[in-house]
């Protein structure tokens, strides 16, 4: 794996597909499986599923395919997804609550540990099975539990503040659903940007233009 | 206008940023920008801003800059936030009732007209400020109104049966937040997916390389 620092970031993002398709098939008893079929279901050629894993060092065997409970595992190493991450919310709005309540944080890598919001009529209430907490308990919160990521579902306003807070007290990870732009201020930072709104003007103008 | 055809989906993914960063800067009073301030907020080269606008037919002059109204309404014209599509929401669980309770469809092109359940207990509840209908309603209502997109809030194992049914009524345009393939199924569709855990699970392979 020697390979990983000159991977694109569009074969990485495709990772994530491959692993959820390749669970599904493990779980459904298949062993084995052609890169030709492998891409037939991701819609892809078989030259880019090969391509693709060769980034990683390969695992296909010429006239075999791939073993299909071995390149999930692969896979899933790669992603880092038993690293047991741990993640704080911070903002449990809608969007916060949705998130804490419907994503499988655990398949995914991660450990949703606690979550924070700057409303004080929601401390204390539970989101998950977590009790909200006050931003102003982030820093003794941080000070005494591993803390790997932050998710911010809060306010472009809100999060320079925050953010500031955040990188003080050493993350450097974030899942950033609002519009500030975190890794123009702190450009040591791994960040990922979901805009949905950005995502809906896409749809928009891919209608207009079709 | 007419060069659109060719652009790439990179550029197109950068034009939300453009119109988000003009309309702020509209908001400010800026009247003008030029290409190198523009670059900078957009944090890519001033030379990109150039390349991104020229797609389009350009818009700039040379010594004066962009004038900001001017070039937030072209962008706005070009994404077609002005065309009033109207979308339906299938699915109203965490996600669903987020999406429409937070988001500002009207400014990204949007009106969100009616939302849609197979959960009976949900049926006639109210989000946002629509009434949830069943799915069985799903063919009397769009045969009687115009539905220009579908967002699916709905498990990847629920899409197929409603998409063939919206398919049949018409419906080409999702936002789909399900793992479902549409354009897979349906090639001549537009799709835009949002995939929340696909997003984590990068995030936690940059943490595990970084």
């Amino acid at each position: 794996m020697s390979k990983n620092d000159s991977i694109s970031m569009s074969v990485i993002r495709r990772l994530p597909r491959y692993y959820r398709f390749l669970t599904e098939l493990d779980e459904q008893g298949v062993d084995r499986i052609s890169s030709n079929k492998l891409a037939e279901i991701m819609n892809v050629t078989a030259s880019q599923v090969r391509q693709d894993l060769n980034c990683f060092g390969g695992f296909g065997q010429q006239g075999y395919g791939y073993s299909v409970g071995q390149l999930k595992d692969e896979i899933k190493g790669i992603l880092g997804l038993n690293n047991g991450y741990k993640a704080i919310l911070i903002g449990v709005g809608n969007f916060g609550s949705a998130l804490a309540n419907h994503l499988s944080f655990e398949k995914l890598g991660f450990e949703l540990v606690a979550c924070f919001d700057n409303d004080k009529r929601k401390v204390g209430q539970t989101v998950g099975e977590m009790v909200i907490r006050h931003d102003d308990e982030l820093e003794d919160y941080c000070s005494g539990n591993q803390v790997d990521t932050a998710i911010l579902c809060i306010p472009k306003e809100n999060v320079e503040a925050i953010l500031d807070k955040l990188y003080s007290l050493g993350i450097r990870s974030f899942w950033n659903f609002s519009h500030y732009d975190i890794s123009t201020r702190y450009s040591d930072t791994v960040v990922e940007n979901v805009h949905l709104s950005d995502r809906l003007m896409t749809l928009c103008y891919r209608m207009n233009h079709n």
